[in-house]
């Protein structure tokens, strides 16, 4: 990740505030707020603001519940009650803003999260930075034969040498040929003078989907927690999955027993179904169940012992 | 507005707080912060916590238009530029959460606006408060004539005294009659020590709809002001009316210039359709335009002529 | 459950229509659309408009996922494959809008699921109908001892009579004066010639929560199981619960495949947290667990010994 | 437009359906169900479904204002009525679902607009088609010199076929070097059967942004409209205008009424600021205004010129 000068400057300025207020604040976040951290070849996350911490999460569903939650003896207590029950609405109280610079493919992925709020940069108006995405070599994977949406083995040797170069090559000569089409350099250099640019909102199209853009993407606690579920999942491609981890570490930051909770009863969590459900109980009265009378799917049973890591049953 | 003596310890320790921040402060807002603003004979609006602030604005659409956003001068000139242009994500960057006491049947007319976070005072978990909403005599207005969802004349002398003694007998005896069914007063004594209460979700079913509730309500600054655009306006029923003034003049503590900008461009703006665009072309050119001539309904006309505030030519 | 003459005549007429389409059509959802379904005393569901079908959600899983959804052999794989793996924008392909009457207090519970569509009776507008809900004895239940928003034991005798008769009288009697404030009965009589009615919008101030209103609710498939998933819950309160109980009926006819997965997968299904699901391994391997060496919490121990129906355990 | 085989067929059999159903229906967009509307050199649009139609806004409109909707005589009295005053709820209860082919800059802009639901075509599971957007050449215009987001004069000669080319090039070369990462054609051929190919999550980024998506997309009327509003209107882009310009066939074809009310009330509309307002009475009343007097600003006071087509007087 390099920024640029202005960029450096500007984060320097935001750090330099010291302002009072009578708002909840969250101190372990105050000190990474503005903060570039680095994702990926090009690309960062950085906190710029934030509203309500652990404690307006347990404000708010006391307003809710009112002398009813003055049982629960503490705020972990109830924070523990709320996500374990799904109970949404205390979550959406708190509310982050984040600036994110990422490869338009990944942020094609990430917009299909709808609730945020989004302010991207535009390509109509602008020239997009001279950056795309090349993965490192222990990220060069083989399309995975049993999963249709993953990765298999790395790709090595010549093999992944051609590819990396494939990837540099067209994207640098798309990208040349756009400062060309535009007949304008990305610092604004007019290339001939004796020329017009082809209109910004039609030059961009010639760019690889590997170019990083960037936004500023505002969230609820709620939904943040959802997107992070979804995407900070093994299962999530590894180039979203990186800015996930480094969102969940800024999540940890700011409310760090909501964190907690949400690493117990979401991300190593087990959901089994009504059909899984009959196994285990089986299983747990130390009954011999098998596949055969289980009634469930090849599918089902593989990942119903997975999900328990009882590997030696899967077939 | 009565607060109890819980509420008002709550408010002076939330007030007392003095944080450090490196986030952007509204210092303006910061002086009203937790403060109950009184509405209604019970009710309050307080602004208990905010993210961001006019600067806000312009920092996002600067990200969303890059070096295009230079050429305009000043901040204001970016904002007032956004809202006329209809941008909305960059409104969206700015977030507020109000607490709030309000009669039910006004909750239910609020609770329409779907785009905010709400958690409401729960009556399944906890006793309501004995406040209900009874209109002063200058709000005690007959049904309009004219208006199918509007109010007419004053109502006043014996009937006046009549409407406000039904409101209040019948408020207070739904109310008593809750708590004998709850086998509870709303302070908690228990009025029959051998007797089980109802359930608190089945008893509440006795309230009347001027019974007060409260709620938290979070929203971003763009759902907020086509909230106050509906809800602020002169159509709008009064008891809903008076909270989004209320909630107006805390906006225009948290960001004026988008406060004036608001006030310009939509709540003082008129919205002229395609024929009423001819009337008015041809008014401007000295023509005489008449209603028989301009294609418009009687109602458009009318509409047309007192949005201007052309009068003398209403039919 | 009693239908105007009025809304009679408009579901035999909305029943007579015989339209040709080249659309999706469910057959069994079209025997019962438009029919008014009998929920709790007054109140009612109708199915009156429906988009799509358990193929629509199939159609759409393969444009998504093109060739690669070739390989799951049929219809019903697919669907238990998206719902087992929380796939969610295949089921908002599908869409279906409600008709229904309600008591207010379940109108305000439900409304709280924003992401409907909502056309209400408005009471600014219009006169409300004379109907109150009024439980049937066997749902006169005390308040649970352990469960702040739960019932308990039924309320019998002299004291339930009581209730009921507080229930009646002050909605009636509310009812009366809300007449007598209007200057105008429910069916559009004038009661006093010579005086001006309070405005509507006023004087609805004077209902109890158990009168009933009527809205369309339109929603799509996805949103419709969260809320059913909710509210046909065991701890959701029954009014609201027999509501959710009649559509999940309606949503068997409509997409029987969907609503099969919905049933093994969500309704059906238990969701264990990291801690307990070390404790569902221990027991599957015959070790001995126990609630001191668990890590749980007793909360938590005993919802999940409750969850597997391991109920000799609960302590 | 090229459809494959597949997708001719595809459509044949869907429009060889006949149900019978007694739901509304739309004649006229029955007639073009399923039919791929032809926009830009590759890309379509496709009606796949709806649900309702200008009478479903007008029985909601009924069911929410009770007999009050009465005195307006007619269903295109009370659409016009619920258009002018910006009642949104009766127009979020019909329905729309297109099938969208598409190129990927142009998606990019679209799904800004968040509240429609969307299945696209994913390139993780499936490879892309070989299809790219080349403008044709009266669209290659030049970057506007007065608009920062806007076109200019177009661009001819050898400049123009030297765009051209680079558009053509580049988007082949990338695309076969897609083919040649993946060892796989776009027809499913292996390249060369003793190498594994690179995950298509990984090749994929190598595509141009003009190469071709597609997705399903489904949204209530209201929101369409709101898209279509911006989308339909001059200040759009080209590339997704002529999108909005199709789909604005099929809502004149859907909902005849609301269509024509859209036109003159939003479409056809003129918003004047409070200011501008002040501009337009003195106009109205045969007094010379001018710009210095006005207290706009250069670029609102010709903004204001414009829309009313006073041309004479811009400055």
């Amino acid at each position: 990740m390099k920024l640029t000068k202005e960029q450096e400057q500007d984060i320097k300025d935001q750090q330099s505030l010291e302002n009072k207020t009578k708002r909840v604040t969250s101190s372990a976040l105050e000190k990474i707020l503005y903060t570039a951290l680095p994702v990926l070849d090009h690309g960062f996350v950085r906190v710029i603001d934030y509203m309500g911490d652990d404690t307006s999460i347990v404000q708010s569903a006391r307003v809710s519940y009112g002398k009813g939650t003055k049982k629960v003896s503490t705020d972990e207590g109830l924070i523990k009650y709320l996500m374990r029950h799904w109970h949404s609405t205390p979550f959406e109280m708190c509310e982050i803003k984040y600036h994110i610079k990422l490869p338009i493919f990944i942020a094609r992925q990430w917009i299909r999260h709808r609730t945020a709020n989004v302010n991207e940069y535009s390509a109509r108006y602008s020239i997009l930075d001279k950056e795309f995405y090349i993965p490192s070599k222990d990220q060069l994977s083989a399309q995975s034969k049993s999963n249709r949406q993953g990765r298999g083995a790395l790709i090595t040797g010549e093999q992944a040498d051609e590819v990396l170069k494939i990837l540099k090559d067209d994207a640098t000569r798309t990208y040349d040929n756009y400062e060309k089409m535009l007949n304008e350099r990305f610092d604004g250099t007019i290339i001939d003078e004796n020329k017009d640019g082809l209109a910004r909102e039609l030059a961009r199209m010639n760019l690889t989907l590997n170019s990083y853009t960037q936004w500023y993407w505002k969230t609820d606690l709620l939904n943040l927690l959802n997107f992070l579920f979804l995407r900070a999942d093994t299962h999530a491609q590894y180039e979203i999955r990186v800015y996930a981890e480094a969102m969940l570490e800024t999540v940890k930051k700011w409310v760090p027993i909501t964190h907690a909770a949400f690493l117990d009863y979401r991300v190593g969590a087990v959901h089994v179904s009504a059909k899984g459900k009959k196994v285990i109980q089986q299983m747990a009265k130390g009954k011999q169940v098998t596949y055969e009378s289980s009634g469930l799917s090849k599918r089902e049973w593989n990942e119903l012992m997975t999900s328990f890591e009882f590997t030696e049953k899967i077939i």
